[in-house]
């Protein structure tokens, strides 16, 4: 099972403004910047509660985000689920019949394994499962 | 400040199908569902970690949900903050140049009190601010 929503991921064009924007609006600033070059983005985290918001922006044309805004308007790319077990969660929801996006998890922002769920087959919302990597592993 | 991610609002044609789906994918039931007459929706509830999850269905042509799936595809359609204190943070939120839609709080569904943001003034995500009502005053 799904133990946490643990994020939301916000496509944002212009992530200065955008942060500068949600720091107003959350009333916290920001507690991490982080660029993950495997998937093409700089990332800002707000830390809301047991839960964080995530902007994304992307830094180069085949990033998904900035692909994502090429046919989209700015606001949530995706929902993340904190999981215990990446792989015993990815096989439970094979089972159930849901098509995930890669077959094995993989290194995200934040220090975590993940693996997305296509939104098409979760009544349109990509959602993203999340697993911790132990920092000894990190 | 807004203190937690208290829940998602997921717009959806067929409340039925939805919980069904919903149910597998977070592996976990629903706990509550609740008709809210004020917003002509009916609503059910699951809880993931310290957040929830909230399936809409319109049940009038004038519903905010039936006309946002006119426009839209079924998807996230709010996104909902708990606050302490929802009167002192729409205060704070107007003087930092947000525009509220209601200009009172209203009753919404889970026994709370909420305000929305406008979109266009947060990176276009609908942002709902609630506050729960004590239950001796529900």
């Amino acid at each position: 099972m799904l133990t946490n929503l643990e994020h939301l991921g916000l496509a944002v064009h212009d992530l200065a403004a955008a942060t500068e924007l949600y720091t107003r609006l959350l009333g916290v600033a920001p507690y991490k910047r982080e660029h993950v070059a495997s998937e093409a983005v700089d990332t800002v985290f707000f830390q809301v509660g047991g839960s964080k918001i995530e902007l994304l922006a992307g830094t180069s044309p085949s990033s998904a985000i900035t692909r994502f805004l090429e046919k989209k308007p700015e606001g949530i790319h995706h929902v993340a689920f904190e999981v215990d077990d990446i792989r015993a969660e990815m096989a439970r929801l094979r089972a159930e019949g849901f098509t995930l996006l890669n077959e094995e998890p993989k290194r995200g922002a934040d220090n975590k394994l993940v693996c997305f769920v296509h939104p098409k087959s979760a009544a349109g919302v990509l959602v993203e499962l999340c697993q911790s990597i132990p920092e000894s592993a990190a």
